[in-house]
């Protein structure tokens, strides 16, 4: 079954045992980037799954495509050239000293990607799902219109189109957000969304909403999912509902919205380890749920409990087997050792 | 006070960080195994403690023996022979994702060891107490006659026989275990066990718990520890009580059933750095608390203390003194440095 | 703004991944002390921060040298000589196991340091803050007199003087400790304790305070503040008021007594990482709060959060901007990535 | 361009900083073996690389297969079940210590696999080319067969095969590895041995080499492959000439024989980091050189300057590319940083 | 005694072990950068050394501020805003595989300077020295501005002025390096140049180098330096020879031509710990020896010293004292253990 | 076959990576020392090997007992008691970068040890072998006496003894040297000796050696072995010669004189991994060796095998079998790999 996403991948150095960039010695290599990271999860449940993006020719390009095949995921139509990878710096956070990302992703090659880089016809040829995010757009001149070229493509294929909002305020304004953004939701299928993006990227605010001290209103979400459904006819609306306590422990949830209902799943205490692309397992898991055909609770549930096991991974890319992620999606969060 | 425990050694190779193992570039490098574990611990403890094995002739083969020696356990009668260690992958897991291990421990040196490798009569010569789990026997096809041989010549030089059942499905049957393991009770004179373990190794089924929600009902502990001890006969029955929050966070009590009565310890949240081995450190404790003359809650808070303690630390051998062990029974919970 | 400290840094040698010194096979290397820190902390906020110590000629000196320069702090009046830098090993703790402190501190440089090392004339020369703690009278026979000589010559340059009480039962005993301190006591601006120092040092006791269960009563902690600003004429009283659940896991809020009252800061619920130092970086963010003219009130809240944050930094040394400890006293404790 | 190699991969576990295995306290983790590192090595050279092998259903299997495909190996046409994955432990030695490597490879997943894992119909269907070494057939019963049904499969197809003697004395005696790998020479068109391979598995001497002392005889080498040349009616004979002056430092040259005529290629001084596969880098870029045409001393270069620079690679897989070696074999040795 | 060095300090990072960049899981992290390794190199020689850059307002120019802190530099005329720190990534190579640098520094803060940044009449009041290389100019529009603003104060003040010719065939090409660098040649006192430079940059041609084998002709050397200096009126010429026999070892012996005279260091056979920076610890060396005016023979001596011991210290950065530097010039090669 | 040494134990703390002190942010942490190093050879070596010292009670104490009897060390002698263990911090030098010792020594447990604190009688009994080195005695005022008792009780109970002069000048003058040492050697049957120890430690001086060149003069050696040897009536003398080409590759052999006639061993060509305590091991192995009764030529190529081994191997214990030393011996030494 094959899927595709569409997106950057970033070298991520990230210091050891919760140092500061300041104190660093060495830092600890991967590389991640939102739809990569949804692509790694997909290959991991054993489907046949493309990431799209442009490298530099260079031995951090190859490391990234390296580093993506290991996980699984076919680099076939990935585009080579170009002057740099992009780059972040992270710092895991501890307790109330919150992570820190400092973003050096300006003028890599995937920015700099030209429409003709990439041939959709054939990209999208037999898939099933093709998958983006609003971090996409944004990153360079040309990223709008290919992403456009790639979701007329989608929908004249008949593959089914999920998008992750995504809203990065470093990256531009909730204008300039929805004016990409808003035009493309008529492609969509699938919405994914975190606590923010829906007020940024579509304009449409949730009340009951408290970012600073990370409460959250159940029926406000159930609210504007129905809201933003009835607007652009989403098959799916997926939302996760984080409540963070401090940088080590935070509550997870989701709820799924589907045929004008909420389905929430159930709800984790967490201890951290690397929350990084906890979003990304999460749509991952919807979109394999999805393609399962999975009855929405159980789209909840499977999303949620792939997403809770993300923070107690190291790295951007999740290492998760369909089997671990429905054991704990069963009920069976007592964390006992496996022999 | 020379002590005697009689099982198999691994090494055991873990990914740092809480990595799975498909991630890992390094393995930390320990070795262990349950009664490796009780004579570390006993050593710490200043008793003339041996451990009984079979090794290779390798330079894995001579770590390990190093390494016992290193932690003051005396390495005299350990076999050396055939073709390979046993080894154990450990992933360590956090929050909702267990810890895994993954065995490779078939066609070990200890698992061919014969009947001739050990001169028991030798071996417990002096010895004050012997200590064996129910690993030991599935382990290979002399091991149940080997340790035959040590009941009988223990219980003729009246050395004192704990028996820490650890049954492990991947090993063999409950119907297996039972054949094997019920004949023994006649030479222990303290049993230890986890929840599991009576229900699948000696058949008697204990309510009032659940593991999956590792919810915990202390008078069904006081129950079956009545019970089996009036089948058996046995002086001290040990039973830890872990209550499993998450991979993380574990509650931790123990319970000691002597003189017809069960003697609850203190119960500490535990926030788990490395829990392979508290079992062991509990048999330990509880085996130096006997040999001391504790009375049995002393007995019962000196273990659960230590078994605690245990937690805390890396590897499979606890690094404990008398001191810190009676210092945190005591009810030094808080954890403040000592300088 | 010039400020100064005088102490000793010493070498820290500890053990990574909450390793016991029995298991280490390296040791992470750091440079601290309390003064150390706190000269660390202001220069972070920006201001010319100097520390005064002696330190041997040997690549040990110049690495504390170069450790401090780092961190902005400046070295001109830093002595070298004599045989040794002190050290101090650290097994980090977790849950109910303590963090150890193992001192090798005797016959340091610094300990042997004489008069005629330091000329505080100059060294104090345009300062507007000297700060010490009790921890430096002790090590050397002739720092009391060293430490006298500073304080009149604070006292004449009209340089505002702040005194961590900091007892250490290691190095004098509670009569020792009254004998010298007391009369510094009438040099002394801002007084710094943590909950045992002002019963220990000013022979003043605390009731309501149960150390072992880390219990608080937060208006005991007002009145002896009110007593010992009586007594001494102090301008400001700082205490940090710790409630030590495990070594993982603490309470933390502090106390800024100016004016005859109380001011108690929001209280922390920590996840700990490294706290040594936590103390050091609340009697800086204290300083800087006095010489930035803060009103009481914001003055807690600054060094509350400030020592907060340094709980989830490695090493002595907190790494931190004004931004982000206003942050964090604004009330943003969730923890929330920053991007 | 389709290439298929056919053997074990095993973990490869080696101390760091030249540790011996009794002092390591973590072992470096990567996974290699002949025909593994072989395909590797084709991968890197842009060619379409296939490695066939059995492994293990666990995540050792699952790490194994990641590495594989990093290093852009396709793993299509890996069985996946049995047991364990083989291991082997690597301490690199120094000067006059050799490096020396603990087999514990028995009872793996690939030494049990059966005839009906491997469907060499459509393994090698558009293959150009088939490598296998004599370490396989002695790893498992089967293998002999399996690898009989290959080389038949291969003959059909027009599938140029080569084989690397690889003779290894732990696995089988001199006696054993003629009966098998006598009759295989029949099918094979490229040979490639090292010093001691042609006269322990090929029954053929070689005089004029001294094992003891590694010094070589140029012409020995060329009379030996002429001979076995004529007997078994080879395109191309490639032999490693290696002269071992200590564990650090290696002279190292190798022989193309076609034509009936030897080709000597430049002789290096290497200052090793990892000898392990740098004949398996010899065989892949004698195959590359086979591919693409090259004229016998163009190959003798190529697969010289090739298997040099992996002895500064660490790990059993060369990271190379097409231009690198290039640039080596034309005569650029002096190692100059590139900007 | 004032010097002050500009130029951009980027951010290093290098695998560990010899690994290359596909391979690696970490990087170690340092700080460096031509004329910044100057800068540290005569900050440990006990100058007050000035380091003149622009660095961005995040954590990576914060500690790259802080590295050259800790090795003494001043950093008070560091100016500080705009996007990036440069980067370069480093493969230390071994034997016959070369090391290699990937640079990732366009659009650094220091590439985007701006004229008004510095102020070169505070900068070089009280100066000794000023030292810079042909690496700057190149990497920004403003940059040689900035330079030849830097230079006629230099000269208006008296300074001495010293230039690494440093011709990175990267950055521009021959014609564009002559012609921005030839008339600052006019404000140069002390040339410094390696094998390529002097051709490239200022189009004077060697003969008797072949750069591919490594091999030196000294006589060349000479005529080359008395005809820049003729041609340019220097007043020392400085040139290192480095003989390439690999990438681990290397012949390297330095040129001081003075007073019409060449003067040839001792030649050292070098084991290469880590090269990068050699050249500019030979620059720091000479301007130290000019400074303290030491004769030609002891300059050449000296600097060859200095430089020679850089090959073993890892990072851009020499860690080296004068009396170490000493110690070898005089003739101290057999490396023996210092107690 | 019970063999004792007796002297000091230190932690030992070197940089990886041949950093520099200034430079580490870790420390690889082992313990060693002359007398320690000697009684780890020979308890690899099969025999009952005991170190006698005193050590402090402290975790740091415990992990040096602990490190002794990992390598088979017993540490049933061994005192415990006073402030601290003694350090030594170490870089490892490259090429024309010497190693350096930092040595912090002082006031160490042992140091301080009194003579009550070892029952010679008891220690010796049984013994055959008693070994100690010069460097002993200069540490603490009371160990000159302890080492008179002890080698009065070897005489009397005719323990063989050997003596390592091993002059260190850090320690004391010749002429402090000369009036402790001189009256030992009448109780020594053994003198073992680099090339400065004997000129400075029993007045005899030798020409022909050149320590600055580190050339050597085989016929001085002789002659001044004969010389000792008539005056001191030594049974066997064993001297190491070697020749520091630089910190990295040295040359290496060794002479034993006895019965009137010098026996030269191989000269090996050494790149060393770790030199220190390579000449312990050469102490060891002559120990071994005339244990064993080999005749002196033999001696010499045993011991000189084992001490170039020592070079390699990382830490001050050697790692190594009979069977390893005896194949370099024999001549071995071409370092290919062993499988």
């Amino acid at each position: 079954m094959k899927v595709v996403t569409f997106g950057e991948i970033m070298l991520r150095l990230s210091t050891p045992d919760h140092k500061r960039i300041f104190q660093a010695d060495s830092f600890d290599v991967t590389y991640g980037g939102a739809e990569a990271n949804v692509a790694a999860f997909l290959a991991q449940m054993g489907l046949d799954s493309y990431f799209v993006t442009k490298l530099p020719n260079n031995p951090l390009g190859d490391a990234a495509a390296g580093h993506l095949r290991r996980f699984g995921v076919k680099t076939d139509y990935v585009a080579r050239d170009g002057n740099r990878i992009g780059i972040y710096f992270l710092e895991i956070g501890a307790s109330q000293r919150p992570s820190k990302v400092v973003y050096d992703r300006a003028h890599s090659a995937f920015s700099e990607a030209k429409r003709e880089d990439f041939d959709w016809d054939k990209i999208l040829d037999g898939a099933k799902w093709f998958h983006f995010s609003g971090i996409t757009p944004p990153l360079g001149k040309e990223l709008p219109f290919i992403l456009e070229d790639a979701l007329k493509v989608a929908k004249e294929k008949g593959v089914t189109v999920s998008c992750d909002l995504n809203y990065r305020a470093r990256l531009w304004t909730k204008e300039e957000a929805q004016k990409v953004m808003i035009p493309f939701m008529e492609y969509v299928d699938v919405l994914i969304a975190n606590e923010e993006d829906i007020e940024k990227v579509l304009g449409i605010s949730i009340e009951g909403l408290d970012l600073k001290t990370g409460k959250l209103n159940r029926e406000s979400y159930a609210k504007i999912a129905e809201e933003v459904t009835k607007k652009y006819n989403f098959k799916t609306v997926g939302i996760t509902l984080r409540e963070s306590v401090s940088a080590t422990v935070n509550y997870w949830s989701v709820m799924v919205f589907e045929n004008g209902e909420p389905h929430f799943s159930n709800r984790y205490e967490i201890h951290i380890v690397d929350r990084v692309g906890a979003g990304d397992s999460f749509a991952g898991a919807l979109i394999y749920g999805s393609l399962m055909g999975f009855d929405p609770q159980k789209k909840a549930e499977f999303a949620a409990a792939a997403s809770c096991l993300k923070h107690t991974i190291p790295g951007d890319f999740a290492v998760l087997s369909v089997e671990e992620i429905e054991k704990l999606a069963s009920g069976a969060t007592s964390g006992r050792v496996e022999r």
